[in-house]
């Protein structure tokens, strides 16, 4: 069967499709682990119902070239309950010899990590039914989905990897808090349903949020908008029409793969695939950098991410309100001993006197004679606007981003495990450098585009 | 009858109460008037009742010092028609032999100077009946209801002084655009109704918009308020409830009031009237003057300062909009061959690039293309917004707030008359030390009050 693809995509293809060796390596990786598993589980749960099953994009067969990871499910026909006391430590007791480490999202899991290779190994409940079914339960329902899908059409498998390459190429690949963007899952639905790499970009170069996309056509769009009021985009679980497969979609990363939709269409790169992109040289705005040092692995990733924006995104606003001409913000940890923002600025100092504008004539007069007390005292300038409002000019307290950014600091709740903080003007400040990409806001694809145009 | 009255409103009484030789001379030319009209008009008019009626604050006795001038009305027995068909005519004949000028504002009136004293001729039918009267013809029914009252307060005559000298104090004393302030009949109402200069100055420290006052106990708030819906003081006229006699109010002069009342019950001060202020040294703030040269008597003074103020009004806000740190806008015309309009503004000079929205990444996609090239060739900086717009950075065309208002003021309808327009930034320009009073934002009265402090 030939797949109709461009000239682009068929070499994007050639640098993501996984090379034969790495399927084999994956494959006796993968043999070793479920074979232990399997002998094991038939001593410890004799007259039980369970199969060990892979997941994710290895056993679905949409897996992409840097990928060295197995997902494996262990499907025991015990509830959840049951699952979440027990699990672990079976699978400790079933996995004894190879080097594993629990871990814990929603479910307490496995990581078996082998020369490279890794492979989570997930206990979860038998279930036959995906319906009202939670978190990673549904995951083997996904596959099952996505395989008996992909059977009817064998393109479809290298249309995935093409649009993965292409999101994690825009920034925009990965439901984590630190992405807001396409889960691997979403991007499978999405090219199924589409029926294809390019078809997908048509459909997206002519959404406007908020988009509703019904692959299995649920027709459940109704319910949820109401369950998910502020999604852009509304995918539908197709094995479960109430839950929204696109739910940590944010708008911002929602434009970013409609605008670069658009661009690929009018004009096919290589750059927008992940593997193909060149380096590009950061273009830093001036602005401020704030650097939280300490011990951050006390925090689940995604909640330090969650917090180091939310610290960003009141200082942008902060900032903004008081006069700098703010562009954007950008963040950066290793999850480790440094998180860092940048809040980037066109001026990063202001004017030192600035117009201040006070209760109106005619409010409480303990804070009209406070204001004019203030004015009497700084310039002696102040006037009545045409709206009633008593207004002068003071002189800036802070007219310097970094102090304006420190006295904001002090009032914003903090990040758990911060010993020192830093904060310095860029260009200038000693780590400034470091923080070059995150002072650049165009991000590298667009700046691709833009050199073309 | 003695006046209960503090130190410093005997103090500012005692200059501007009118002296016995002004009233002297005032009430010689008068009778001159007076006699004129009436033989002239007893063989003009054979068998039509009429009657010649001084009005205004001479008449009413409520006049200040510096104002040497006479408001006669010679009311006839003849309809409105008959009037403005006929009127100006026969003062002209009666008058003949006198400097006399014709003017015109919503009736024709014949104006006559004579060694430095003004009166002004007034032709009106002969009304019974206050309701339903249009513009002046209302005059002689106000000075009636002033007359009366006073008659039965002798105090409320030199109170009705005080307040206007206080009005004329603070800036807010005058009906005309120019001003947009308290008339004098609203200033003899006022008094009046409050009972006294303090009293009043009590109710309005305790005012906030809108404000009814209601002399005669009419109760026409929800009639007048449908009338006049922008009117931040109502006060019905006790002749006609349906008037507003503060409708040239502006909320901005009412404030000043409020404020300049709060103040002087505080600590009264001489300064607050007209007659007894301190001349004060302008702080001028910097800014930008535009000077507009021509023949401005084409235009009546009214619409003159009107046209005036909305350019003002207009640069005021796009100057705000283009990020230029304004404080307030003035006006200054001789209402002949100048007119000049200020507009306040902390800095003169703008960053050399800013911050662009464009389209959204889903907009139209001539526009995206569009905005896209621009950036592409302004330094290639791009980024998608939180809220999915795609937003960019550009060199300024205009950082100068001289260029920024020459391009409003090209976009702007213009003055009648105008034969030349300058435009400079202040300090620094050549005529910014004509416009330093302009250049000030802070009234004399309120940088007295904020000295105090």
């Amino acid at each position: 069967m030939r797949c109709s693809r461009g000239r682009v995509e068929e070499e994007a293809l050639r640098a993501v499709k996984p090379t034969r060796r790495q399927l084999l390596i994956l494959s006796s990786f993968l043999s070793l682990i479920k074979e232990k598993l399997e002998s094991c589980l038939a001593k410890e749960l004799p007259g039980v119902e369970w199969r060990v099953e892979p997941v994710g994009s290895y056993a679905k067969g949409t897996m992409l070239r840097d990928k060295w990871e197995l997902d494996v499910f262990v499907l025991i026909n015990r509830d959840r309950d049951w699952i979440k006391a027990r699990g672990e430590e079976l699978l400790r007791r079933c996995l004894r010899g190879l080097p594993a480490t629990a871990k814990y999202s929603e479910h307490p899991y496995l990581t078996v990590q082998l020369m490279g290779l890794q492979a989570d190994v997930v206990p979860a409940p038998l279930l036959s039914e995906p319906r009202g079914v939670m978190g990673v339960e549904r995951t083997p329902f996904h596959k099952e989905w996505v395989v008996r899908r992909l059977e009817r059409n064998r393109c479809l498998a290298d249309d995935i990897r093409l649009l993965k390459s292409f999101l994690k190429g825009i920034g925009v690949y990965g439901a984590e808090t630190r992405v807001g963007g396409f889960s691997g899952y979403l991007s499978e639905v999405l090219i199924i349903a589409a029926g294809g790499f390019r078809a997908l970009l048509e459909e997206a170069s002519r959404w406007r949020p908020p988009v509703y996309f019904d692959p299995e056509g649920w027709g459940s769009l109704d319910r949820l908008k109401r369950r998910y009021p502020d999604s852009p985009l509304l995918v539908p679980d197709p094995v479960d029409p109430d839950r929204n497969v696109a739910a940590a979609v944010t708008r911002r990363r929602l434009a970013e793969f409609i605008l670069a939709a658009r661009l690929y269409l009018e004009e096919p790169s290589t750059f927008y695939f992940h593997a193909l992109q060149p380096p590009v040289d950061p273009k830093p705005l001036p602005g401020v950098l704030v650097v939280f040092e300490g011990d951050f692995t006390v925090l689940p990733p995604d909640s330090l991410w969650g917090r180091l924006k939310r610290v960003a995104e009141a200082l942008f606003s902060a900032l903004k309100r008081s006069g700098f001409p703010v562009t954007h913000y950008s963040l950066q940890t290793d999850e480790a001993g440094t998180a860092m923002a940048f809040i980037g600025s066109l001026e990063t100092h202001l004017a030192p006197v600035e117009v201040v504008e006070g209760p109106e004539a005619w409010g409480v007069h303990g804070r009209v004679k406070g204001f004019l007390a203030a004015r009497g005292k700084q310039g002696a300038l102040a006037w009545i606007t045409g709206e009633g409002f008593i207004a002068g000019v003071r002189p800036r307290r802070e007219a310097n981003i970094v102090s304006v950014t420190r006295r904001m600091l002090s009032r914003l709740p903090g990040i758990p495990g911060t010993r020192g903080l830093h904060v310095e003007e860029c260009p200038g400040g000693a780590r400034c450098i470091e923080a070059a990409r995150l002072a650049d806001p165009t991000p590298s694809w667009l700046r691709l585009a833009l050199a073309r145009r």
